[in-house]
């Protein structure tokens, strides 16, 4: 079984990873943390979220941190929108990509978005063809596409499901997200296969929390199916909101390491890529969850 | 492809995971551990090193840790064996099976047990025929087969070379180690293969290390070519002496929590693995650096 030869990664920790925070994170934090990304050869990233700060308080300056970053042609910066409001203040920072999110989970839906995913949907519907009309790339963000902290384990058809009403209203590009990291390999791949009935190989990602530490070994799956772009956070940025102490995102350094191993391109350079973590760790002062940067820093450390 | 039905799984947290602890830990201690590992369904174990005081502190109370312990007819317990005169202390206190060892890297062996590979494998040719005699099982750890700290990347061909002579002086069963946790899916599938051409397939087992967070990608590699031996251990004990602070062994409830998810068999209760976790980490005074019991403790902490 041949893997694929390239691999794209967008790094989210910029705005998935320090949502989290509670502590507000200098807006010249956030942009020299991207500078160094795109230094490292990420080509992809979420730049920022265009919420509400009522909601996200650390996304507050949304508008400051697209004003300041040093943009790359190369690089494809995307922000979060979660409705129409989002979406007029973050067309006019030219966004390549907005991100747009609903979940897998009915549950999941009614709990963190107020409706259901059929409603999602259609509400996300105009901002989508607004995009559109502006040349902007529009991606969907699934969560809880393998487990949901209140239904479970969920079936891989319902993937399949709202993806579909995802495609149906313009969406480019589907992230497959296990938000509480309960994924694991076969079920991954099942989920990915629903997906790519929907959208071609080149638009679906996978999302993989590392909450019980099995985000390496499905990007691991992912790959087997052709899966050939994966969401991760530099440092593992961003925890579990679900049980505190635990691990969120994949860390970047993890998924290049992993890569590097599998003889897969990145175009990311694992010793800045792990700078860049520790710059960030150094900014919230407290050690990088990602193996690969303890790793490697212990040894430069010696 | 379809995997194995279920996996055999060997926790090595009381040998080679205690074994790195500066503080000495208490006997009654060790011994609890084991029970209640045990009592989760491990049926494989590695108890104690019969090293010599000298080298290893921590295993000084080999013998009184074997006296102690609640033997189970259904639980294989191993210890580690250096040589022949660990090999006379050893014998008297019963285990199920001894562990001799080696390393797919001249430059490791020299380093560790000076000598070369070739000579360490004459020297315990006489041990190997002794505990046959005692009708002991006999392993052998292949140290550095993926990877080592002064070479570099070790070809797999020399994983086949090694097991080769292993299996010539009567060895039962090769494990395969990622001693460093450098080993990448594809890179370990070969190194496997090789070991695959000296052994039957029930008989070799993957040890992998977590350094690098590629520890359970490797566990689903290799079941993909048909290996459903691991050991590892609980809470994720031992550090890596290589990079400190650095993950060592991959943690017994990130495989079981993984195997769960694939459908397969282990035996192994979670919930009691998780306890027996805690138990462990909170006698070392520190939190298990496994992502599953940390995750799994946050729950429950609510």
């Amino acid at each position: 079984m041949s893997l694929p030869t390239h691999v794209t990664l967008c790094d989210v920790g910029p705005r998935d990873g320090l949502q989290n925070e509670k502590q507000l994170v200098d807006t010249a934090v956030k942009v020299e943390l991207i500078h160094r990304l795109q230094a490292a050869g990420i080509r992809r990233l979420e730049a920022t979220s265009f919420v509400s700060p009522k909601w996200v308080p650390q996304m507050g300056d949304n508008a400051a941190v697209m004003a300041a970053l040093q943009r790359r042609p190369e690089v494809a910066v995307a922000v979060l929108v979660p409705n129409a409001k989002g979406m007029e203040a973050a067309l006019p920072t030219r966004p390549d990509e907005i991100v747009v999110f609903t979940a897998a989970s009915e549950a999941f839906a009614q709990k963190n978005i107020n409706c259901s995913i059929a409603e999602s949907i259609e509400r996300f519907a105009p901002v989508v063809a607004q995009a559109k009309a502006a040349g902007t790339k529009v991606r969907a963000a699934l969560s809880c596409a393998l487990g949901c902290p209140y239904e479970g384990d969920i079936a891989p058809e319902k993937v399949g499901a709202v993806a579909a009403q995802l495609r149906a209203i313009g969406v480019d590009h589907l992230g497959v997200s296990d938000t509480i990291g309960v994924g694991t390999p076969r079920r991954v791949q099942a989920a990915l296969e629903q997906a790519l009935k929907h959208f071609p190989l080149g638009e679906v990602s996978g999302h993989y929390h590392d909450t019980y530490g099995q985000a390496l070994a499905n990007v691991y799956a992912s790959l087997e199916v052709g899966v050939a772009t994966f969401d991760a956070s530099v440092g593992g940025l961003g925890g579990c909101p679900y049980a505190k102490g635990a691990t969120g995102n994949v860390a970047t350094e993890d998924v290049v390491f992993m890569l590097n191993g599998l003889g897969i391109e990145t175009g990311v350079d694992l010793d800045a890529l792990v700078d860049a973590a520790a710059f960030i760790s150094e900014a919230l002062g407290r050690p990088p969850v990602s193996r690969v940067a303890r790793a490697l820093l212990a040894k430069r450390a010696g």
